[in-house]
């Protein structure tokens, strides 16, 4: 597998893109709203960063992490042409999953998290363009 | 810059790579001890994870890491052919600096760390190879 992005839980896309941008000459890829969330996708060489900033309202998966851990990197995101795949050797290897199947993610990828108590701690997304 | 690797703090750097080596299609690339920890980078794409696992004795950043946090993702490292450079542009944008001069890494690279109180939470590291 590839590396894909690295997805940072946020309080401000836009500020941490433009931020992002200056420090690390990346780029503007992809934004979206999903799920209630604003993404921003940052071009960094052949991956992204994926940026995710939560309805304030929200109670999401990504609006917990920001209140028990703060703002920071939340998940890397491996890239598969075939997540189903992917998910079901990491259910012979013994791996929790997260989702039993692929599902929809953002910018129209198919997606699937392991469960980060099966792999060190990381959460680890597989993702299909 | 371009994504150089994830830095995963671990208690166990050949069972993690052992897994992730099964899990992802990942191999060893590199392996040391540096500073009191075992380095394991497996390689990524053009890119790899890098498992640092620190001396049980030890009282470093990453042993400290893992007292607070659990093992997990500790850090991402952006590739440049100029870490100097990239830490003096960080510093005239107000960035605040972990290291104010490049240093030897694992592998023989030069790095250095930013502050993730400047930059969303995450820990971003500057390598060149």
């Amino acid at each position: 597998m590839e590396f894909d992005h690295m997805g940072v839980a946020t309080t401000d896309a836009k500020a941490l893109a433009a931020l992002f941008g200056d420090l690390f000459d990346v780029t503007v890829a992809h934004e979206e709203e999903f799920e209630r969330m604003h993404v921003v996708f940052l071009e960094l060489g052949d991956g992204y960063f994926e940026l995710l900033e939560p309805d304030p309202e929200s109670d999401d998966a990504i609006a917990e992490f920001i209140d028990r851990h703060g703002p920071g990197i939340h998940h890397v995101a491996l890239r598969t042409d075939d997540v189903e795949g992917a998910l079901d050797h990491a259910r012979d290897v013994g791996v929790e999953l997260v989702d039993e199947e692929p599902r929809p993610g953002a910018w129209g990828h198919e997606v699937a998290f392991l469960h980060p108590k099966s792999t060190g701690g990381v959460l680890v997304e597989f993702v299909q363009h």
